[in-house]
């Protein structure tokens, strides 16, 4: 699993961030999941080595100016060079509306087909979001001035590796029957012979997760949906100082994420959706963001417009 | 009157060329007009020296999405920034229901005014869009697959300069009388003495004037709205071999352009909007599309993004 982030900055772009979203490669897959879609997200596509064309879902938090209005273009344009075989889209109610309206008022119509899907029901049931053989998503709600939803996804347990040297060593002859045995089925051979896949296989893998956070202030139902994830990507739009502010405005100070990743115990922590007032130079910056985290949850590191994450399980 | 061009490509933003929006920078004063805003417009200023707060007005000739998806955020971060006085927008019908259900669904209330001016009636009317005592802003409508309109601003009529030394020369007293001459009025001084401002001015001078005019194909209403107009910005989709699209898809190649801007006989001629497929390197690359719109009209130059024209009476 792959994570890119292609806009980090809160509320309006500045030179080096642009405003949210975040780009997840499902292992194995040649498909893209976006996060958010702020204005220029098409223009960061343009700027990083990931293809629109390749987009399959994306995944709205909530409906504020910075997180959505780059959605008609970026949908326009995958329209125009005409390779999308179909887009779900999941988000708030107003997404669809919205959509809708822009397409409709500038007269343009998509050569491939667009789903809606609502998050409310998922996130407030606690139900599964999308599931498939590989991977599921959850949502919850979060605490914003607007309904604001947190998606997590989690790739399936996988079976075991393949001893393919064990296979070979018990004469067993290569063919069909070692995807069956590597999905730990019993196989028959020809010459009479009886194995369990279960013999040639490891312990089964634990998948990885990721939890995208924002926008938000200090809630548990963050915690909640991030318990023991190996990544939380999480909004820390101010500092500690602005705490007052942070309250006023539904957003998070680095404090506050940080508290959300120990409390849940994941592996690690991003911060993302920096105020703009914080640039190098000013009297708090970004670091000042990452070491007020630190001190709490020491495996942190801020997010930058570009930066690639692997996650995998060692 | 100062132009700077902030998008120059056609349907989809490049590497190096953003889509639609140009902005013009009246004479004396500190105000912009913004003419279309391709999405990516606010990040554009941000990379300039012109400043979005300074926006008074935005003119859009047409409703398709790159030339108009940029606005919803240019108008959230002018509001977020809480420098505007208001701001007047001049375009086709849907421009108001597009901004309005843009800034509904992403729960956005703007902290100044917004006022819409619908420009199908001035253009088909031939009526004047707007005027104060020193520019007028006229509009055409072009030949696209959607209603689409051409601006042009003039500068008026300049009294003749003020000959400050000939008034001293006199023994006029400086004061406020030394403005009424100015204006060409006739004062009584105090001791009774008689003048004509008329006598320490110079010739009226000529105001500048620029037409912007895009999408279109060739029509005759873009040669009447650009007679002698000192600079044309007129849209350069194609090159001529691609004569035939540009007339399916109700765009220009550069010779239609150059043919618009012999036509009128301006002064000059700058093209635009360029199709993504004319990159430097390909078979037909921009500066062929130069070359086939200079063999026409020889004051031509290409427009790219950031660059800036000063438009000045000689």
């Amino acid at each position: 699993m792959q994570v890119t982030f292609l806009g980090t900055s809160s509320g309006v772009p500045t030179l080096n961030r642009n405003v949210s979203a975040m780009v997840l490669k499902p292992p194995q897959r040649s498909e893209l999941w976006l996060f958010d879609c702020g204005e220029g997200t098409q223009h960061q596509f343009i700027r990083s080595n990931l293809k629109l064309s390749q987009i399959k879902k994306i995944f709205i938090t909530h409906m504020h100016g910075d997180h959505i209005y780059g959605l008609p273009g970026l949908l326009a344009s995958i329209g125009l060079a005409g390779s999308s075989s179909g887009i779900e889209l999941y988000g708030p109610a107003p997404l669809k509306n919205f959509i809708d309206s822009c397409l409709y008022n500038s007269s343009s119509r998509l050569a491939y087909s667009l789903k809606f899907h609502r998050v409310e029901n998922a996130a407030n049931n606690k139900e599964i979001l999308f599931e498939d053989s590989e991977l599921e998503v959850k949502t919850a709600p979060l605490k914003h001035r607007i309904p604001s939803f947190a998606y997590r996804v989690n790739q399936k347990t996988r079976p075991g590796r393949f001893d393919i040297e064990k296979a070979k060593l018990k004469g067993i002859p290569p063919g069909p029957v070692y995807a069956d045995l590597q999905r730990g089925e019993e196989v028959r051979l020809e010459d009479g012979r009886i194995f369990s896949g279960k013999e040639f296989c490891g312990p089964p893998r634990p998948g990885v997760s990721m939890v995208y956070c924002t926008d938000t202030v200090y809630t548990e139902s963050a915690i909640e949906i991030s318990r023991k994830a190996d990544l939380l990507i999480h909004e820390s739009t101010y500092s500690y100082k602005e705490t007052e502010m942070a309250y006023e405005r539904g957003h998070s100070t680095a404090t506050m994420a940080a508290q959300i990743a120990a409390k849940a115990n994941v592996d690690q922590l991003i911060l993302t959706h920096l105020s703009p007032r914080y640039t190098p130079g000013n009297q708090t910056c970004p670091n000042d963001l990452l070491n007020e985290a630190k001190a709490i949850f020491p495996n942190t590191q801020l997010a930058k417009d570009f930066l690639q994450i692997d996650l995998n399980k060692s």
